[in-house]
């Protein structure tokens, strides 16, 4: 119960991948910690591991007097080194929470990557940053008039998976999973075993043997 | 209420992207002229703005005595330079409207781009030729017996946006607006102003400020 | 009704490509052949022809006691040299029946790719890998304790497509065909003539022949 | 292959109902002559068998110059006795091609019914008069502006069926099953012998015998 | 551009359905104001007119510390007689939004309906009291800590339609139609025109009048 | 931890409700316990509370050697006075597992209901045997050749919910709940409590008060 070391953290970005922290997610009975697949990065050759800040959006349907981007701005200016800003959108289609300016933003920032349902913009400038942008879809549709920031810092669920403010949050190419903090060095140190484990397999395989053999000898697949 | 100028047209497709006309719009009280998410470029790297020509597909369910694609080849050969063939389908996903040989005689005849809910075939030599096509998925099934054009020059709608011929239609890596004709001049030009503030924005985001002095300062977001 | 020879197959890898395979289908009646546009190639780049091996998975909510991989490792194990793995998954969005391991196995048998409406996962070393696979979405759950494979061998759909066991399937960039074994040779010198006539008529427009001109010389479009 | 004879359809009209027929058509090869679930009556206590007449509608935007009622005012003018209106709708949410007066219009020529898997409207009116409509939903939407029939007495799907000219359409409150002409004799006479079994078995059951016995004694379930 | 009067609205309750207003609302070019088929009447024989009272829910994922219904309890103990809530929960399918004890306070001070596209639940007690809901769909859920309203009387949509508060909303078996605020005399004054119309071209066709001979008389179908 | 005693059973019964429930578990922070709207009873004025025996459904393209309704027939057989029949189908919408033979058997056991996501056939004389059926569509479609019980008594999921053998499962015209058998006493005397609060907010509603003043005074909405 005890949070994960830096020097944890470090391990597993060099040697962890998405697919291996979702099985053992599922070892330990966690079942339900993967984004839908609907979620996708923009740059699958990105990856990022960092701690979740979140924001809930509401749909609305007129122009809010004042500042339609408080709540918003107010979360991205305090994101912080490795922090992940997690915007949940109700899956709504129609809103693009993110764009070149908060990446531009974030990134100044240190902060780790952006996870939303909702849509992005300024794709082709956000790849040029190297920024980790994980989104529901890729729209031009600003959020003023269309949805606002609600609340920040709380409990959100995005892509059937809740998210509390703190926890782990671990994309690349395969997806994003959710780690729940209390339990996040179990699950970092145990990964990081069933990587060997995938590694003698996946040398047995390309030697030819059958995987009924390498699975009776390694129980990995 | 005066059509675009070649140089004011000649301007945007340098200056504008597809984002900040998309602002433009909603602030002069259009939000409904972006295209549903679904519908996405073959090749994110193209861009185009050109005029709308349309055609609207009906399901069909045998194959129709006669020529099945009479009026696809009436408006195809009739497109004329920077011209935007926008092929409605209902969203139907069972239907490749498009493909090599139309996108070969309509970059013959100089035209912008195909804008389609219906999917797109021959995908790879499409991209070989560099011809915008912007589609709702990609298939191979050929329309003859699945769909025909019933009418072309008509109003039509495809993902979730009305498009009159003659209206502007604007294409690049984040999807697809609608401008209609009557205020096309004054929305490139707001949109080019609009450009100028964003571009300040961000300089004074990548040294660092935060959301909140910017905004303040610039009011773009 | 005899197999395709060979020497045809071999032709039909050369020249052959989806979309032309579908229209050949069509023109004998067959026009339920493609898979759904939902089901996308890892890499548009690679192609394949191949004879359907099918597993059937079915959903479930607890780890089933034993070895979950019984049948799905008895299939893959079995594969031989330019079979293709047809995983239907009911189209579950839950599950990634495929990833890495799997294909280092069936790449190991010469086996042609896989085709799945599940998931896949491992993406990144997959696509390294060259291995074809056609899925419907990237994601890293694995299928213990989701999902198992209730049958091999038997007649399948997914993405609306029957598949029997035998049956030949096509997959480019365009998407997959499902060629009946009944008729595969008929259809694969079909295409082949047609291919062809796409070439003379794609040549007519090249040099900006009008549509109407070159379809009433031809009839192809 | 010969027509049911009137005798025939009298029969089948007094003692058989749909799921029976759906059984029937299962065990004849014939696994997709149901239509979707969708498709429900409005008034659950009538039930139809009638000869399918078919028109096919189009979306379209704007307001057809003419009479946009042309071909669906000369498929309900020549409806006869026993015959069933079915539009096809491409499974549009936003029409209602039926209503009170195309039910008046049918019933004084002595229709069996209309199958849409569009809207109806005048509910209340049209379950007043006992007039058989099976429907996609419920809305007020008139097809001017928004839909036309493009086609009459052709081939039509709808909730996923095919519907030929001809077919007997036969619905009651479990749904709509299609019996293709050809075989509509075989069809019935089948289900008519069919439905003894199920009254011996639910006979049986309502003893309370266990259904292990039953089914081994009739083989039917 | 003037407001009903009294005498209207109560001519209009009396002789209006909702198909009839739909189709003047359409011959004034306002094509999108009915709500979409999904959102249906708890009981069909009721029906009702009023003015949109509105609330925006927002969907939430803890239950938020003080009074989670402050907004809602102050929108409807704000109900005036002949006004409806109408409640916007951009299209949730996870919360009944309204239940027995809102009905009933509703109806004590008068209020005219309940139109959401959220749950409702405690159906039987609603359709005791004969107050009108027209919903979403149906289920158990409480909005507690699943969603709160977040504003009350701003613009709102649901179903598709955009409702303003004060705005005319109609609804009876066939569905909700809203009449925007500025011209809700000219519509309501040209349906009762057109209700005469549709009552002679009735009463032709029940005498077996062909559809092309009444619609040529009267020009309504 | 005790389980329900036949009293609290039937307490439970005489005065408790689907919503009451939910409100219960909600207060217990169990908040995922409601099946999704889609699943409806097919006769609102039936309630039912009873153990769950689970059938796990899977697709299949064949019609399988031998009995295919071997297990199928076995949790019938099987069931005991007050258990329920929940047959999960993955959703699948072209399957009807449930029929007016299986509720006679089953009634003939004191079973005291089926609950079911696939759908229901036999509707008519279903209703009139009284026996509670919650489906998630209605159609014909026989499980022969299109699906098969692959496991009986094992954790399933329906409509969104977790349903292990053994425990209660309530249902009304709001919907279906699934108690937890670890928590069931808890929660049956909780909700029992709580029908009293919802009681007197009522009597205060109906007089008139204010929302606001009655929420104030009870907690209870």
């Amino acid at each position: 119960m005890t949070a994960a070391t830096p020097a944890l953290l470090a391990k597993a970005r060099k040697h962890l991948f998405v697919a291996v922290v979702s099985d053992t997610l599922d070892n330990m009975g966690l079942v339900g910690q993967a984004l839908a697949p609907a979620i996708r990065p923009l740059d699958e050759a990105l990856t990022f591991l960092g701690r979740a800040r979140t924001g809930m959006y509401r749909e609305m349907f007129h122009v809010q007097p004042g500042n339609p981007y408080e709540l918003e701005i107010k979360l991205i200016d305090d994101l912080r080194k490795d922090e992940v800003a997690v915007l949940a959108c109700s899956g709504n289609p129609s809103i693009a929470p993110w764009g070149e300016l908060l990446s531009t933003a974030s990134k100044a920032r240190g902060a780790a990557a952006c996870v939303t349902d909702g849509l992005v913009r300024d794709v082709k400038a956000i790849r040029r940053m190297k920024f980790p942008v994980f989104a529901g879809g890729i729209g031009p549709l600003d959020s003023k008039g269309r949805g606002i920031v609600a609340e920040i810092d709380v409990p959100v669920e995005l892509g059937g998976v809740r998210v509390t403010p703190g926890d782990l949050v671990f994309g690349d190419a395969d997806g994003v999973v959710v780690i729940p903090k209390a339990i996040e060095a179990e699950v970092l140190s145990a990964a990081l075993e069933k990587v060997l484990g995938e590694h003698k397999t996946l040398a047995a395989l390309k030697k030819g043997e059958k995987l009924a053999t390498v699975f009776a000898r390694y129980g990995v697949l």
